[in-house]
């Protein structure tokens, strides 16, 4: 086994404890995988996991903001990302999370293709209204 | 970087626009991920989107179809395909949509051992019954 | 195409017939996909598949054993998993599931990090609690 195909954690220091015994993000050899991210604002000791502000944009941001790092914890950017996983919970949302999300990554600045993205509408936690996890493969 | 490790955009001229900055499907290495499709058929300039008839049978065959034509633009076919996703709205269609799932497979000819699938029951917007999305990693 | 690069169907003899013409697992090259498992009892001739009891405990644990098999039969462990997606029907069973995931991975001996994840909360065919799939990079 070479190193680049040794299994590491992603675990950038802003982030919140997952609630279970999984990882924020994976790499393994070319493949980096973020596990499904919130809009959980950076933790602070002592205080449990809270969302950035009650509206979907806040939410959404932060969400990004939360896949980018663990993205950069691997040395990946948003252009090595292949597939995005966006779900929310109300399909009236629709509009508005596609604004916010061209928005950000036009920002963003990229030079690669976007990503190829998948959106449901399902069930999640209370108070939250947008998870986003995301498979990267690197160049 | 070698061309292979190039990631490109799959845009079959036959599909309507995404509806943010997301691409249809992305190739990367020998990486294929197909977004989510759904039963939109070909584009004409100036309509909007829809979806074909309002059957399952007929929004079904109408995403294969698109999924498909997402394949053939990175050079993959049905094969190549590790993971299906299955989104449909209702568990009451299961029954139907894999009748429907078996005979197209069955008349494409598979060569390859089948694809793995996941099945769930989610919202969708509005006259969409189901959604599709695959990841294939080529020979 | 080496041998390494053929795609092939992972299908543990303890398995319930898919109710369609996809594979419990396929494998190709270093890419192992796990399709989405319930908790369904090992496979008995003439009988219908049945899920491992009621509770959230007996069906998380039997499909656990199921997403198991089909790693091993890829020759793949825990170890390799990046990805779980976890589908729950009902957002009260999160924190039981949880406990139930932490403790049956503490007992896996896990040499590697842990995968990522993502849980979400969909609809299920009656009597599902709970259905898991998994993508694998074997080292």
């Amino acid at each position: 086994m070479t190193e680049n195909t040794v299994k590491t954690a992603l675990t950038p220091a802003t982030h919140t404890t997952p609630p279970a015994k999984f990882s924020h993000g994976v790499k393994k050899g070319n493949i980096l995988q973020v596990a499904g991210q919130v809009g959980f604002l950076p933790a602070e000791e002592g205080k449990a996991p809270t969302p950035a502000g009650p509206t979907l944009r806040e939410q959404t941001l932060q969400t990004f903001a939360n896949v980018k790092a663990i993205l950069e914890e691997g040395g990946a950017t948003w252009d090595d990302v292949m597939m995005m996983r966006v779900y929310l919970t109300d399909v009236d949302h629709f509009a508005e999370m596609n604004e916010i999300y061209n928005a950000y990554f036009e920002e963003q600045g990229l030079k690669a293709p976007a990503s190829a993205r998948t959106t449901v509408y399902v069930g999640l936690p209370k108070g939250l209204l947008i998870e986003i996890d995301a498979l990267a493969v690197l160049g």
